[in-house]
This record gives C-alpha cells, structure tokens and sequence, in this order.
C-alpha cells in the first residue's frame, strides 16, 4: 500500500520525520485505512530516553508527523480524492500536544494509530494514540494547517506555522 | 559553565535529546543563570521540515530535554543545591504542548529559555520560548515529574511516564 508520504510532491518530501527524500530520517508512513490513520515505526538503538525506555522526542516525532499524514487524507476525502492514490496536499503543525502515559519499551516496533475529529477547508484536528503491543504508551494531538503560500517557495517565515 | 545534563547521573546520561553519553544524539544542554534556563542548539542539515524550514519534532525534542533540565535546575534551588554544581535529579515528561508560531529558518542557531512556573516536591512545569535571531518560533509547555522507581533501574514499565 502507498502510504500518503510517498504521494507529497517531491518538494515536501525532505522532511526528517517523513519524508521519502531525506536519506538520514525516520521515514514515518502513514497508510490510510479508509477511516483511520496507521503507522508502524520501531526506534533504532540511538533513540533511547534512557536504557530500556524510547525518547520522548521521537515519540512525538512519530505523532507530529502521522497527524500530518492523517490530516492530509482526511482533507482528501473531503474533497473527493482517494487517499494513497492522488497526490497527498501538504499540511504543516499549528499545535502539538502529547500525554505520556507509561514509560515506551525500547526495541519493539510502536504501532500510532490516527483519527482526524475535525476536518475544515484549512484546518483538521488529528488525535493519535501510540502503543507498544498491548500498552497504550502516548497519546497526541495536532492542529495541522495547509501549508501558507510563504512556506511552498522555502522562502517565506511570515505568518505560516511549522512544517511538521 | 556545566550544564544540568552534564551532571546526570551515568545511567541517566543516554538520552538522544541530551544525553551527554549518547553519541548520535543531540547533546541540548541547559545553562542554568540563576533564575531561568538556557539553551543553544543549531540543527542539522537533515533536521528540515522542507528545504529552508527546521523540523517540528526537533524544535520539540529541544523544547522537552531542556524543560526537564530546567525542572531539575528548579527543583535543586528548591531543596537548597546548586544547579551547575550539584548532582542534577533526573525528571521525566508527563506531558508536552508546543504552539508553533511561524516557520522556523534553517542553518541558524535556535536559543531556547525556558522558566518553572510551578515548583512542587514531585511535578515541575515549566514553559519554553524558542527563537531564531530575533523571531520567536515556538512556545512550549511541559509538565515534568521526577522519575519514578520502575524506571531507575530500566526495567518497569508501570505506573511512570515518559522520560523526556
């Protein structure tokens, strides 16, 4: 299946999260389940908080990130366009926000799973839940916006909000 | 001046944020100068959102490990030690809110400062301000907890948070 990162158009695909281009990033794929979002993503052994535990910034990495895809094919639904087959519009975080809820298990794949609760022209809410096998370890939740014109150049800074 | 994370007990030492033993990681460390937290952090070039433009999770990861410094910093003063000079107690992220307001510019070193708002035995909060130049970027908020017991020796798993 294609997930919705490998369909941004290549000059959004260089993200450290995300993106299909950037050889050193985590490479976070979210597949669309036709009501959800899903993302499977294990921690290399540099992505320690401590021994045994998952940092927490990879964790909202994988959030931040998974929202992002959730959001963009929430809007394409909404529009009429087919997650995972057309080309995926790129959205940019507005808020983060993530619960820890336990400590997450080093060396074990995580599972994030992704539902979009609001969906506007502009703006969609994403909450997410993190889990390792059966333990619910983070949730999240992300205000993603369309990316503003001054980002699509890789010029602007006025007025935009944070690609995630 | 030694930083708070420079004084983690080793076993404490491993985070990817700020673990001054791990060697991928990022290495934030915080100043403490008396009354607030300080931190600089220049990303790296696989560290985009999109080519011009830093990434949210890593504007994130800095915003979380430096907190838990400055809760730790907060909590020495509380208890009458010295930040900076004393053995640094480790805390760990309950939970963690960034608002991005604008785009954050690669290639430029990201000042971070960072407050505790509330000082109590066990949770600390404490709130971020993430600028580059002149322009502030993204504000945190994260409230920090000390670590629970499960986790000092790495193999619990109940009852904790995350740590950051």
């Amino acid at each position: 299946m294609r997930a919705i990162q490998d369909l941004y158009p290549d000059d959004f695909a260089h993200c450290y999260g995300c993106g299909r281009l950037n050889p050193d990033g985590l490479h976070i794929r979210t597949e669309w389940l036709g009501d959800e979002g899903v993302a499977r993503l294990r921690p290399g052994p540099r992505h320690l908080a401590m021994p045994g535990f998952v940092y927490g910034g990879f964790l909202a990495s994988l959030i931040d990130c998974h929202a992002i895809g959730t959001a963009s094919a929430a809007a394409m639904l909404a529009a009429g366009l087919r997650p995972g087959e057309d080309v995926s519009p790129r959205f940019v975080t507005a808020s983060l926000a993530v619960d820890f809820l336990r400590p997450t298990p080093a060396g074990v794949e995580l599972l994030a799973r992704a539902r979009a609760t609001e969906v506007g022209e502009r703006k969609v809410v994403v909450e997410v839940t993190v889990s390792a096998g059966e333990a619910e370890c983070a949730r999240g939740r992300v205000v993603a916006v369309r990316i503003p014109r001054s980002m699509e150049t890789g010029g602007g800074g006025e007025g935009g909000h944070q690609p995630g």
